[in-house]
């Protein structure tokens, strides 16, 4: 009972207990023998007989301790000395699955798509851990959006909404998602993606990453071939990867995938396409194109997954309708999400399924995480019905033209012809080509601008095939998460930083 | 361009793009074929041709037409007739991976797992979909947790602060969790748990059985030995057999899992175990059978998942600590959760996992669905660090104890010496035998008196093995979700309705 034991804030009979326990794994009341009486124990403790007699029982009901009616209180007979509270603090080899395996097996994402701290971590009065490293001070990273753009205000009075109405009881729900968030969704999926389902068809997600995990566990075995646009989603190839997928990289261009080498490519499972605007490149894939995947896809009995991750941003023209909206046949499975809408940190996407997949998505679903979370399912069928998902999403619309014009500004001004731009006319991020410097110039590229402060990422990372790749520098420059003028002094140092790198003779 | 088109509340030019495209899908305009002037087209219908402009740039951009400076607008070149756009309209068989297959294979979850709806459908102003049966009057169904009992104010006052904090920038953060929220449940695993473990060991997941699914992905190959607790836990059962396991059932008795008896079922690689209250039956495992566990999980090589589904509630003493606590060699993966101490709808929930384990876990949650909601995770650490948690869970410890009485108090005041409780010395269910009715009476117990309108819920299902089980009707009566009154009510109701369903020669 010393001061500095770790029970020092319990209770005075759990330290009792502590110490009790302590002293059994210690041999000092081997099983079956006698403890003092609870009298003697108080008496020797200087503390009520009440409070030995709770840390007894407590040890009975743990099991450390047995009683009988007149008999004194003994160690269990069947007891082994007890090891000291550690949990694993011996390193152990643990048999993975295949699965884990393949998950160690493959290298670890590239760099933009890794995770970085979001939340400052002010909940805390003292730092407890090893804060990680902090990011660049201007940060081009895709996938971020800026913090000012989430609508706090109208998110806490719908997720206030929902708190008041206070249901009579808390279970489990539909694994498929809240019926009036489907039909909400069904509603928008209609007006804003053009795309006609049925209710029965939309499982919501924990983001699309959820939704993507669920095919490749769904629909591809150790073996089963996949194709991929190549570059291409990284997270998504992990997860076909890890699900033992052959991995088939077809080469996109300005368009987006290259449907005419599919027939070269053969039959496949599954192909997995970005076709709104082309990760990374920002191709939309054009309704012929998208035609000619239908028909391949039809024709070998593939299943298209259409990743509809930024679909709702065209800067041109209105945005282009989803794919899945030209499939006669059940071939496409459509994934959105509100990470780009809303915020990434939300979590929230849904799946549109063809009718045959829908009770094995929903048991999958169930058997994930038995469904998303409540509270923000309800709130953003609020927000949808309520009308203002899609007000927000037309201020987000302009706050983000506004960016990308930053951005298109800041580049022609800071490289001129030296840079050429690709994949800007949708989506929140672009890449800027340099073409007269060579591929293997990226990674110093990036390293000098991170030098700088500044937070660029390059493309090839995300090249499946890096034979295939054309042999120029390129960066993925994604928008959505600075202002216009910090979009502007970033570029500006950029170009200082890279001009600097270039004179250093790398 | 009819009044009853599904775009009728589509801008003008959004409406003429899609008949335009109808009439393309129709052949009206073959591929290669020139449209009408914009002027034209614009004088046919009555509207600007800036109007009519829109609508072929829309096109355009989608790739159905094609233009070329001075010449007139053409049908694109390469475009086959579209399809009506109706999603998934005709059933398509799609190849399911074996995961899949054994998804469809295995039989749905008993009915106490079956998910029925939970926040009423409000939101919406007029009903869109058919609404489920509605539930029994009073339903006792394990797993529910009352309304009355969340914290709205304190959790709404948490996911405010949360929410007006604003971050700059919003994007993906550590697949494990916030680091605030991992410090915050390492203290109170410590405090509360008697678990002792480093913040890179926790891994915040989707509510427990997100934690199980990736253990059985991680550690389980199609043909596996998995031990399990029988009955157990239907939820688990499943997601270990989807997997592919062997499922290798061993009984429990009042004390939970009858360890003695692994010796007779030999290695496996994993076993799946509720030691803090055993579901259903309710045992809470003795230190020697923890003890027991782990030496033949050492002995084999085995992983143990311990699902701490409602360790936090014990009647009689203080709640036992985890069996990890006991691991000197990092063999459990310990699962918790708040599904029972907040609600079920948050989905939070938390794996502490060994520390050779910690990589490749989060690795997998990182392709699951990259990480958990931000601003709940952020709203529980303030929670939990601020105390509010810990308050919550004192009136949570009282009311259900209120419930717990009452429950007991109804079954022996209705039933008399004619019912047998087990397992009510902890968590929130308890199992009502009724010694001797044979167990092929329970589904006709279950349905007398689900048409009272009481939801009980009979344990068979729960068995793997049915051959196994004694031949007795057991009912599992949750008591979390109901008034102390209701209770009482409940039971007498259920009561009248077993005896008349037992004069009925039943």
């Amino acid at each position: 009972m010393t001061a500095a034991s770790p029970h020092a804030y319990f209770p005075v009979s759990a330290r009792i207990g502590a110490d009790l326990k302590a002293q059994i794994a210690q041999g000092v009341y081997p099983p079956g023998a006698a403890l003092p009486s609870t009298r003697a124990l108080a008496a020797e403790l200087g503390v009520s007989r009440t409070t030995v007699t709770a840390a007894y029982d407590q040890l009975v009901a743990e099991g450390y301790l047995e009683t009988r009616p007149g008999a004194r209180t003994r160690v269990a007979a069947g007891l082994q000395p007890a090891p000291a509270p550690v949990a694993g603090g011996r390193a152990t080899a643990h048999h993975l699955s295949a699965y884990g395996r393949r998950l160690l097996a493959e290298p670890l994402m590239p760099e933009p798509l890794m995770p970085e701290p979001l939340l400052p971590g002010s909940l805390l009065p003292e730092p407890v851990m090893t804060e990680p490293a902090p990011g660049p001070a201007i940060d081009f990273r895709y996938g971020d959006l800026s913090g000012n753009d989430f609508p706090v205000l109208a998110w806490r009075r719908a997720l206030t909404a929902v708190l008041l109405r206070r249901p009579a009881r808390l279970g489990y729900a539909d694994p498929r998602g809240l019926p009036e968030l489907r039909a909400a969704l069904q509603a928008y999926l209609w007006r804003a993606r053009g795309l006609r389902c049925g209710l029965d068809q939309i499982v919501v997600v924990n983001g699309s990453q959820q939704g993507i995990d669920l095919c490749a566990r769904l629909l591809v075995d150790p073996g089963d071939r996949v194709v991929m646009e190549d570059p291409g989603y990284g997270a998504a190839r992990r997860a076909f990867a890890a699900a033992g997928a052959a991995i088939l990289p077809v080469p996109v261009d300005a368009e987006g995938l290259q449907t005419g080498r599919l027939a070269a490519v053969g039959p496949a499972r599954l192909a997995y396409v970005t076709p709104s605007h082309q990760f990374p490149l920002g191709g939309v894939l054009p309704v012929a194109r998208r035609q000619a995947l239908l028909a391949w896809a039809e024709a070998c009995g593939a299943t298209i997954v259409e990743d509809d991750y930024d679909g709702e941003y065209r800067f041109d023209a209105r945005p282009v309708e989803a794919l899945m909206s030209l499939d006669r046949t059940g071939r496409v499975i459509y994934a959105g999400t509100v990470s780009k809408t809303l915020s990434p940190q939300l979590r929230l996407g849904y799946l549109v399924v063809p009718p045959a997949l829908s009770d094995v998505v929903t048991e999958a679903k169930r058997l994930a995480d038995r469904q998303a979370p409540g509270l923000e399912q309800a709130a953003l069928a609020g927000l949808l019905t309520g009308g203002g998902y899609e007000r927000h999403l037309r201020q987000a619309r302009r706050r983000h033209a506004d960016r990308r014009a930053a951005l298109l500004a800041a580049l022609a001004e800071s490289f001129g012809g030296t840079v050429r731009v690709e994949g800007a006319a949708a989506g929140l991020h672009l890449v800027a080509w340099f073409d007269h410097r060579p591929a293997a110039a990226e990674t110093g590229m990036a390293a000098a601008a991170r030098a700088a402060g500044i937070g660029v990422y390059p493309v090839g990372p995300l090249y499946h095939d890096p034979a295939a790749r054309p042999d120029r520098a390129g960066l993925l420059l994604g928008f959505a998460g600075s202002e216009p003028g910090t979009i502007r002094e970033g570029i500006r140092r950029l170009a200082v930083a890279l001009a600097g790198e270039r004179r250093a003779g790398i």
